[in-house]
């Protein structure tokens, strides 16, 4: 490797560290604000100590899961070692299986620290934030915003500077002599980490997820209908558990998700870009160039900076005094002062990737400015999402109100026009995706010298182009994933301040604020979606440029006319439509533990309900956990087992078709569920602010049965949203990570 | 063509002669019986004029739409034949788009034709079955599966005979003489007649959905619901419009969906053959057999011959007489019967299927009997989907149950729990058609000398294989399609009995064979799908054998890494989740006018509710007729035009990419809604037989709060299993036809 490029290499690992001692210094600043009073302390404790029991258990659980998947695949890439004569690119049958599970370990490791930290800091804010409330909209918003960024910071940071040391230290992706190629060795070790980061991510995010969800329809059908109390009473014993349940499956089940994204988005663009760097050394006879293997990293680690200033950006300012405020709505105030971070974060990074650019590929082309606009291609993708998912989830528009229109006439209306939403709500998202591949590709295959390719018809140039594309997209994903964090958190100050019986001014900060972070935890879901979306586009370019360069006979040959490759594509469009079935059956299972508990806790002591004794909440949480862990194994298992028999019985081509039907299947699916669930939800909102009139102009509001017809809906989406659908992003990952781990494996069994 | 081969073309004319014969005596028999009452006469006087009206204006807005499709077809063709030099495959320009246009207009006539005369049959049979279910179970079951099988017959003896006459007509598939290739010109003709078949099925399919669901959502809500009258009760004024309905979309939609599977299936294992024999005929330097080309029109020939005796084995028994019956249930006797008769169709095909390899393919192969076998897999397929969609939709399995106990807990998880059945049910569906195509593909590869082709990866033999499964399962599609009009004919006979109050003894039987035909309208569904997925994996197939037989570059390089073909796939599947969103919708806005018009009646004559004046029917049908024409048409277009675009836009590899991904996820959502629907529909039924009990043992029956929230379930399940589920049947294969008919054209566009 040529020593000054080898140097950029320092950006990534700067960054990532800038980043750290960044979350460090947030996390200092949050947690020196003030507790509240006695009140508040006692119900942040509980919430406190639940979370802590959810997460340990849950991370002693994945743990095991995750040494147990260690071991099969060191045993299987060790097996296929002995198949290839003992040696792999280079490496000893044991060297290389060992390396492979230790970068699986490491990348399950950093995953799990980034969602813990993060997590436990977002659960310290909560009180901090309710607190903050009593004196006015900018000390809240600033400090669930910066409680948030911590969780933001440290998933980035950790994926960035994970995935740069396990390739400083096993080596390049570049052949390194004649008649060794180690590509195909580093590149198992380096996804190992991805794969690693995608196993941790589905269990933190479908374990978070079930539980979450459990817990909220537990609290609400006994404690809202049964019961007839509101929501967050401090009498309803599964209203703790409620709580804990945002943070698991939002804070640390989204940070999984995005820990998981930038990784395989990383990797995935490393890997073409060897393929780009062998291409052009073989086509223009000069040494294969690093640097489009690292200026992944180094967009990335930029990205952080952009993100870090646009977090600075959100601070209090005069108009947030209640004196100066006139008659804004204090969530207007908030979400205009995020939004002000984003549009910085967004220019710096535009501007930041022609320099990269310009400076780290200038000397390989001279149309490095190309890939500038196809990172630009990407940071515009980020923002159409945005828009995309406001359009089909907010009250303000078309679709969230013909689902409020329809539960004028009933449960079933209100379904039938949410479903109807929800599968129309592919179309746009899917044009934009296409619009933004098309656009990265047809740019990218401009570039002289990157034109098309004889084997496989496809521009190496254009694919390099996705690739750009996808990283301008995840510049901004340290500033998403803090406004992300800060839903749970204002969520949960909110809960505080109700069951701490503060005065309604305070409740009313924090309500303004809980809206704002509905909105902004719907924004990341599309953005997760999108970023889901290219990555997994990246990572089959990836596996097929695996297969070519290992020799397989047809690499590119992923026709779905093949039998073995159509079954194969129509298994991985039924793993995706099975593991919703069974996501959204365990939320169902695991609720109704909690239903029994509840009832059997007012049934056993009276007194709760007259509000002289107390909940037995830890039993709650101790119960919503259990069920969690117990329904979130079979889902799991078969994400994960699925693509490894197919690949085993039927060979490395099919496991492409599933690879990338499953895909496409799997960003349908969880399009209509996120967005489908959100617009439920707010259609129930939009009904609840009695935004809904009859034919005669009276509002049909609470308690009207075009209300009751909206709970309903929202009931319905309650798991789609907060549950299968976020998993089905990680599900579409780990796909592409797992058979890009075992693609030796699957290659060798079926020479 | 060898003489005597040719000879062989005689099948399948005389026996869809001997077909067209047989519905006719049929016919007569049935329309010889009795019509009952003075009052039956009148309500089924009021059916008829309603159906009639529906469909003539129906075929007229379909016949202008397809003549407008032929000349935009031609127009296109003759473009093509224009970039070609005004030559294609020997034909000039003009011949060439003319040939292409008159072949979809046949089609499209027959399609017609075949639906018209069934419709007819059967609205006339409803009164005879309703006089005859006077006389006991024997004589009702007779009149009405004999009513039933006239469509059948019908339907499958012109599909056949169409694409026979087309094919002799225009000529072999197979070249005739050095320098000269007329595949692709006669390709394009035949594949004609069955884009013409499934224009026709989508619109009709799709208007008799939309118009059946519109007046059964209209009728309960206002009816049932707000008026709280029973099902079918003559002072609603929407009941003969439901009645209407259930002709219109049972019986002819499903009628167009199983002439346009012959079709396609026929024209695809042709095109297949034609491909085999050229194959052999280049490795074994013969000249190219027709046999191979002409043996699927045999097979499906010879099925109908079984079809017709098994049709015959269905008749009176002694056990039918009311004495003789004990206490067993008409229903099941019924079930019975006409379980014998599929029964001896299968073992009759089984054998016919080898007699036929052996007779016309034992000069080509001495292996012929592998060929059997396969035919034997398609036999076993068909089976396997009867008795699956017999577990997720019937009340004496898990599924149903599960829905069921979730409506204790309200409509929420009644919806939950359906939705979670309908993902569920892909999975054991997707393994039996894995399962059929692996095994087929295997049996094939085996035969020596079809090996695999270097350029594809593919088995010849292999590939025929499962053309000759599909064949296989084809067999039986006459009989099939008797017992899913027999649903229609019985469900209007209760009708009638009701509406004419007849005494409870007649509408017990009535009742039992309306149940019974509930079960065989599922059947014929899942036989739909199963058919549906495996003709167009035969369409795709033959799609990219005609670009590698017209030297597209890299004809099976259907990679979807490679931009464009990742975009269309993706255009693909979100097509059928946004045609199933307009589907859905366009039901609730018909409804929507049907709903407004009842209560309009009831308002102006308040004699109606009294039973004192006679409601206007013709008003809501002709309502609910002009609601259905118009709504259908967005979705159509749709569903017709984006393949074309994206054809014409991004090339035929794009196309393919399209078509593949498309089909898959329209077999997944086809799967959820029918089935879904199905088992929402029996879970109510469920409920309402009393089989439903709470904690303490009491009957939660009929008007219990889990029998209104199951009626939920139904509601939403209705659109689902009746308009957008069979209306994607037709998707799939439509998208198989448009681009192989249009195939010429992209390649030209995008050489």
């Amino acid at each position: 490797m040529d020593n000054n490029t080898l140097w950029w290499l320092a950006v990534p690992v700067v960054t990532s560290i800038v980043a750290i001692v960044f979350a460090g210094y947030l996390a200092r600043w949050v947690l020196a604000k003030d507790t509240g009073t006695e009140k508040m302390r006692e119900v942040s404790d509980a919430i406190f100590d639940g979370a802590q029991a959810f997460l340990s258990r849950q991370y002693r659980t994945i743990a095991t899961l995750a040494v147990v998947a260690a071991i099969v695949i060191g045993i299987l890439l060790a097996f296929l070692a002995g198949l290839s004569g003992g040696d792999v690119g280079g490496l000893s049958a044991g060297e290389f299986a060992l390396r492979a599970a230790i970068s699986f370990l490491f990348g399950a490791l950093c995953s799990g620290v980034a969602g813990y930290i993060g997590m436990n800091v977002a659960v310290r804010s909560n009180i901090r934030v309710a607190s903050a409330a009593q004196r006015g909209v900018g000390d809240a918003l600033l400090v669930s915003f910066r409680g948030g960024a911590v969780t933001g910071f440290l998933v980035i940071a950790l994926s960035l500077l994970g995935v740069t040391l396990v390739y400083i230290v096993f080596g390049a992706l570049l052949p390194v002599g004649p008649g060794v190629n180690p590509a195909i060795s580093t590149t198992t070790s380096i996804v190992g980490f991805g794969f690693g980061a995608s196993f941790v991510a589905l269990f933190a995010q479908l374990g978070g997820g079930i539980y979450t969800k459990a817990a909220d329809v537990g609290a609400d059908l006994v404690g809202k209908v049964e019961a007839g109390i509101p929501e967050d009473d401090p009498r309803n014993p599964a209203v703790i558990a409620d709580l804990v349940g945002d943070n698991v499956g939002d804070c640390a089940g989204r940070g999984a998700d995005i820990f998981e994204s930038t990784a395989a988005e990383n990797i995935g663009a490393m890997i073409l870009g060897a393929s780009v760097a062998l291409f052009l050394a073989h086509n223009v006879a000069q040494n294969a160039n690093p640097a489009w293997v690292i200026f992944p990293l180094v967009v990335v680690g930029l990205g952080i900076i952009c993100s870090l200033i646009g977090t600075l950006v959100v601070r209090k300012s005069q108009a947030m005094e209640p004196a100066n405020a006139g008659n804004r709505d204090p969530g207007d105030i908030a979400m205009g002062k995020m939004n002000q971070g984003y549009y910085v974060t967004s220019v710096l990074s535009a501007i930041s990737i022609f320099v990269a650019a310009g400076l780290l590929l200038g000397g390989a082309t001279d149309h490095w400015w190309i890939l500038g606009l196809c990172g630009l291609v990407g940071i515009i993708t980020s923002f159409a999402f945005v828009f995309l998912t406001q359009y089909y989830t907010a009250g303000s528009f078309r679709p969230v109100r013909e689902i409020a229109e329809a539960s004028k006439t009933g449960p079933a209306t209100n379904i039938i026009a949410g479903l109807a939403v929800g599968f129309e709500n592919t179309g746009l998202f899917v044009l934009v995706i296409c619009g933004a591949i098309g656009l990265a590709y047809f740019l990218g295959s401009l570039i002289p010298g990157m034109g098309y390719v004889a084997s496989n018809l496809i521009s190496i140039g254009g694919i390099y182009g996705t690739a750009v594309a996808t990283m301008g997209m995840l510049m901004s994903a340290g500033f998403v994933l803090a406004m992300d964090s800060f839903g749970p958190i204002t969520d949960n100050a909110g809960g505080i301040v109700e069951m701490s019986g503060a005065p309604d001014s305070v409740r009313n900060i924090t309500d303004a604020l809980d809206g704002v972070g509905n909105t902004t935890k719907a924004l990341t879901k599309g953005y997760g979606i999108g970023s889901a979306a290219l990555a997994a586009f990246l990572l089959f370019s990836a596996y097929l440029d695996i297969l070519n360069s290992n020799h397989v006979q047809g690499a590119y040959l992923v026709n779905l006319a093949n039998p073995p490759i159509f079954i194969a594509a129509l298994i991985g469009a039924m793993l995706i439509f099975l593991f919703s079935s069974l996501a959204i059956r365990a939320v169902g299972r695991a609720a109704q533990g909690m239903i029994e508990e509840v009832r059997r806790q007012f049934r056993a002591d009276p007194g709760i309900m007259e509000g002289t004794s107390k909940p037995d909440y830890a039993r709650c949480v101790s119960i919503s956990t259990g069920a969690a862990l117990r329904q979130m194994v079979l889902p799991g298992i078969l994400a994960v087992g699925t693509p490894i028999l197919v690949g085993i019985i039927l060979g490395p081509l099919p496991a492409a078709g599933l690879l990338m039907v499953g895909t496409i299947a799997g960003i349908m699916m969880a399009l209509v569920m996120n967005n489908g669930g959100g617009a439920w939800d707010n259609a129930k909102k939009y009904i609840e602010a009695g935004n809904l009139k009859d034919d005669k102009g009276n509002v049909l509001g609470k308690r009207s049965p075009a209300h009751e017809a909206a709970v309903v809906g929202d009931t319905v989406g309650d798991p789609f949203k907060d549950t299968a659908g976020p998993s089905l992003h990680i599900v579409i990952k780990l796909l592409s990570t797992i058979t890009l781990v075992l693609a030796p494996l699957f290659i060798a069994l079926h020479k």
